[in-house]
């Protein structure tokens, strides 16, 4: 199947660039409301799960029992900026676990957002794996290993008891099996296991209703992402897609974005959530698509569907502030 | 028609995330060697054609009478990555017509560079219109402009007489009418006309072989070329591709990229020019289908082939250069 053109990108009236993908949006039951594209075909998810990934960190007790709030929780489903409060906060984790730095396998990156890496090369400082976006949850998997007694050397690896646990919980989300023949390594080392963007959607379903989830997984899961609605800042940052959906509509949007043009959603009072793939991976594309989809789904008086329409068509503007062109969603998704 | 995927992104041995574009190689008199996609659909070539837009500079004698070398030649060529040598060059030729920083007008950025923008912040300085990808094309509208006696204020615009030079010469070269009607604005506030691949590599063709333009124009368009090819790295800039692929082959390739997934090149020895369109926009896609179309003709036993392949499919690290995945080309360009 070809995925329809969902994202155009105009300048001077005419479509310059556009953008293919595909998209759905289920419930907790598993029932499919919408779907365009290619949603059976496995995509790695990316960071786009890390909440599915921080719930061995509390429902193991080792959140409880290092004392981590919202935030703590949210940074460990988190793709941060490297603003200093993020590394900072990625460190404090670590400190409750009696760890640095040190411990982490992420790697380390200069701060992917240009505002905070010019920030922190004009301290003259360099990056560390604090700043690399993903030092919360590995920070989280540290804290779990040390709260079960499991060493966490290698907790990158696919055979460590952390990714085995982490499998566990999201092949039972999902529903899907996750094995060697459909893993990859992502950008921080750890595994990534393709699976359809059907079994996202309802992966999220679930976790922001509880169907089918056992008590403590039900509860774990409304914890962390309450925990990131309550703290979008932490999941993202400044001015960052996700910080800003969920600030957008406080307490009534879950927002995770992933490499490769991968993102999910979910709304918890509607019971539903979002799944979508640009394609080519890019990741003005998948803003558009997720703003536009989220707006759908609101009931029809909602306020909020025309702030989220704006988000998703919006005018470009060059380096003198001049209008010079559009992003906009096509009418496959509006 | 829909455009073939020309680049597949895998990881963990799966299509991770694929781009689609159109690609035309064609010689001096027009004849096209090779074509795929749609072709004939007008694009935005964006920064590709900064070399057109440079003819005015040396047809009009502004280039000579500012005693304008190699160096200064590639930079009203190029879309450069705001290192030092870049921005200080770009102050000379101003300071050459008796002009500085304040007369350009084409907006101030961070250095697009990420090694050149972090530099440029660990100096505590901020960034000026020097800095600018374009500032060198744009001083060099302004030396034409201040030579020819005219006023430069406002020379971006599309009823400027510069701007009616660049036109008038890209017409001329491409084929094609250029008006109002295929007119955008460009980053950098000059206007950009949509006109077909075709029509682009066929002006490109014609610049490095001469074919049918008056020898004025011959002359100029060569010693353009030239300039380029002989000073790399005042077209774009350290590990920047454009510069790569001409310091791989000296003299033997002329390569400029356009922002939006546009690149054009061309290779004298062979008297034939590259243009491909990613639809998505995505530099990593444009720089595979260059390198993979400019080793496709060149002669069989050419030693460049083999390293030009690798530059087309590569392999991918993550931050701690583990090997993830790859970037390759399809069937349909190698």
């Amino acid at each position: 199947m070809t995925n329809p053109v969902v994202v155009e990108v105009t300048r001077g009236g005419r479509v310059e660039s556009m953008h293919r993908g595909s998209a759905v949006v289920m419930d907790g039951g598993g029932k499919t409301l919408f779907s365009i594209g290619s949603v059976d075909a496995p995509v790695f998810p990316r960071s786009a799960v890390k909440a599915m990934q921080a719930l061995p960190l509390v429902e193991s007790g080792a959140a409880d029992a290092l004392g981590f709030g919202d935030r703590e929780l949210a940074l460990a489903c988190a793709s941060h900026s490297g603003e200093p409060a993020h590394a900072d906060l990625a460190g404090t984790m670590l400190a409750a676990a009696g760890r640095d730095e040190t411990s982490l396998e992420c790697g380390c990156h200069w701060p992917m957002d240009q505002a905070a890496m010019i920030a922190l090369a004009k301290t003259g400082a360099e990056p560390t794996q604090l700043h690399n976006n993903c030092s919360g949850k590995h920070a989280g998997f540290i804290c779990t290993a040390c709260h079960l007694g499991i060493s966490h050397d290698g907790y990158v690896n696919y055979d460590h008891a952390i990714q085995g646990m982490i499998r566990d919980t999201m092949a039972s989300l999902t529903g899907e099996h996750l094995g060697v023949d459909n893993c990859g390594t992502d950008g921080c080392s750890i595994p990534t296991y393709a699976v359809p963007l059907t079994s996202l959607a309802h992966g999220f379903a679930r976790m922001i209703t509880g169907s089918g989830l056992e008590p403590v997984r039900a509860k774990a899961a409304k914890r962390l992402v309450n925990a990131c609605m309550a703290e979008p800042f932490y999941v993202a940052g400044t001015k960052r897609t996700c910080t800003r959906l969920m600030k957008t509509m406080p307490g009534r949007i879950f927002a995770k974005t992933g490499a490769e043009g991968v993102f999910c959603a979910a709304l918890p009072e509607e019971g539903i959530a979002i799944a979508v793939k640009c394609e080519d991976g890019t990741k003005r594309a998948v803003d558009a698509m997720v703003a536009a989809l989220v707006a759908r789904f609101l009931t029809a008086g909602d306020d909020m569907r025309e702030t989220l329409m704006a988000q998703a068509n919006r005018t470009l503007k060059n380096w003198n502030g001049i209008e010079v062109g559009t992003i906009r969603v096509t009418d496959a998704l509006s």
